[in-house]
């Protein structure tokens, strides 16, 4: 026999999920509707706009995937690419990777843009790259590398994929609401993210946006989408215009109710404050793992605000610290991920995480279990750090 | 701007969700906890062991797909189809023709058993064309026809697969929880159902589980599964055996929640219990109904009692009685589905939505707005012909 279970109260600063806003939490709980109840249509038309609001593009079709972020990348690719296309694909961490599987599994022949884990995508190399693929159709990248906390130049690479005529299938699971995403002002196609991140709403869901170029494409594919879950030709006919939609899947009531209380929040704190905010948390909190004589991953220029990748110390055993941190103080960060595992920590600062409270409470921990494992740390200089850096502010 | 959605108290009486019990709604307000955490890990554990009793199952491979019940069926027939494969696929309502969909798209060959909409499918039917078509590989059918309400003799249909050598894969959305799913018992290779049907949470999980049978076939794939997202062999480095888990996606944390508290519900009530109490609602509401004129669609030998499709009287507008109920008594109904829209209502009594209470306040305001829309109808025979059956029972 099971018995109700009753989470234990965590901090959650890895890569996701991380702390779930009160707000959101409290609006999964509301009574269930029906998907088609006119109520719940006024609610979708809802967080379709907000939804345009956070991605900042005028896309009709823009809209939550009923699934986890890796299902928002697997909508874009099936919906976008047919048996024997050629696509480019980026990689600078692990994403990348799971794109290439993507387009292997949609029948396509991947062409690799590699660039160093922990850096952004070379925009020379994407460039060389389609100058040798001009049978490329589409060129794919990750925008915000959740395994590395890199962040690249999606403006450019947009630009330079336009110059080819290629469409663009951006990954933003991570830079959604943290970092800015202009999906009209960069000329993105196609478009995925997470909940769990940014918007401080649990795991569950994946905003997508697509433009009318994307739309064209996809109408004017010869072959089905392999996926008749994800086919979007009929996800519209319930996501679409107009009062009247169709039943295609029943889509996850609840877990909307937390999105468009998650995107509420976005909307009323506003976009630009909110990427002011992971900055200057971000801020303070790097002043304080410097000053405890943690490094980096990513070089400063490329780096990610709420993803804040740095090696693991010398001699000091990554999964006990983890493990310490988490049954003595409820503090979850992030192992490392694929190439960086057992090498690197990640700590987020993500959505509802990134706050003060959050940023002392790490670094106080992180000092004690550091301290207890050896490591040579000068008690009370990483927050000391952490302050100037937040009176500079 | 928008503000908090407050939804409307509704009464869930159509084909799902349905109501969501009030322990499920508390259980996903709780707060979020890492994927990885293990004490989430802990509970995945509980939670498959709750599935193998709901399935009547001892399958290792028993866990919730992170998506709704349409990628729960994708995920059985990706997994299992390859291209140039033969399928037989029984359809006697819409859902048999979405089975359909998902062999084409898997690139593999439909062999079609017709039943008609409203029937069992017919097990002779399916004899004769498995000995017609011995290159079959899988047959396929719907347990609970959702469009329908039909129940077909799935011990049987799964015994003369194995006759012909081919594995079965069931869809089994609107019966896990109300009527007898006994997944070892009949000998069924793969299955999925929903969470909002009759384990009375909210839509947006899929309940799964595979054979040892259908096991071997995955491993012995010459292809790879076209989803990443649903590919099992990588699905299980999550939800597998053992305390470490691998990273696939992020797992829909606070939905999981709820669908541990849903299933906790179901074994303290007891499989049997619970499949009595869908037996014992459905015979007053039947009662109700037939006083009230209103005809099954049906034969009562292959009814599903947890989903009642009546036919809507001659001169009565299907939309404006839906409307009526719904505005009026904040009751939800379904409409009729592909052949049937128009034609039928479908009044679910699913798991928590099934009780006296929604069973007496449906037949009242049923009464009442069809009264209203014209239909000759004497007051109060419906309450008293449930009411009998209920002293009967």
């Amino acid at each position: 026999m099971s018995s109700p279970f009753h989470p234990p109260r965590r901090v959650l600063m890895g890569p996701g999920p991380s702390d779930v806003s009160p707000r959101v939490l409290e609006a999964l709980a509301r009574p269930t509707i029906g998907h088609l109840d006119p109520e719940f249509v006024a609610l979708m038309d809802e967080i379709k706009g907000l939804l345009q609001y956070a991605f900042q593009t005028e896309n009709p079709m823009t809209m939550p995937v009923s699934a986890p972020g890796s299902a928002g990348m697997e909508c874009c690719f099936v919906n976008l690419v047919e048996p024997g296309d050629t696509v480019v694909v980026c990689q600078n961490g692990v994403f990348g990777g799971r794109m290439k599987e993507n387009v292997i599994r949609a029948g396509a022949k991947p062409v690799m843009v590699e660039d160093p884990w922990g850096r952004a995508v070379d925009p020379d190399k994407l460039r060389d790259t389609l100058k040798r693929h001009p049978e490329a159709s589409l060129v794919a990248f990750v925008h915000a590398e959740t395994s590395t906390g890199a962040q690249s130049d999606a403006a450019t690479l947009c630009a330079i994929a336009r110059e080819f005529d290629c469409l663009t299938l951006v990954d933003a699971v991570t830079s959604l609401g943290g970092t800015p995403v202009r999906v009209d002002a960069w000329g993105v196609d196609a478009i995925y993210s997470g909940t769990q991140k940014c918007l401080s709403c649990p795991p569950g869901l994946s905003p997508v946006s697509f433009s009318e170029r994307a739309l064209e494409r996809i109408r004017d594919r010869g072959h089905p989408v392999q996926s008749w879950f994800l086919d979007l030709n009929l996800v519209m006919s319930y996501w679409g215009e107009g009062t009247q939609r169709a039943y295609h899947h029943t889509a996850p009531v609840n877990a909307l109710y937390g999105l468009h209380e998650g995107l509420t929040m976005l909307r009323e704190e506003g976009l630009e404050n909110a990427w002011a905010r992971h900055r200057r948390h971000h801020q303070a909190l790097k002043a304080g793992l410097e000053a405890m004589g943690l490094e980096f991953v990513v070089p400063e220029a490329e780096r990610l605000p709420q993803l804040n990748a740095v090696r693991i110390p010398e001699g000091v055993e990554d999964a006990s610290v983890r493990r310490r941190l988490l049954d003595a103080y409820g503090l979850e960060i992030g192992a490392g991920l694929g190439a960086l595992a057992g090498k690197v920590w990640r700590i987020g600062l993500m959505g509802y995480a990134c706050n003060r409270r959050n940023v002392t409470y790490c670094l106080s921990a992180l000092e004690s279990v550091l301290g207890e494992a050896g490591a040579a740390i000068e008690r009370g200089v990483a927050l000391e750090a952490a302050q100037r850096a937040y009176d500079r502010m």
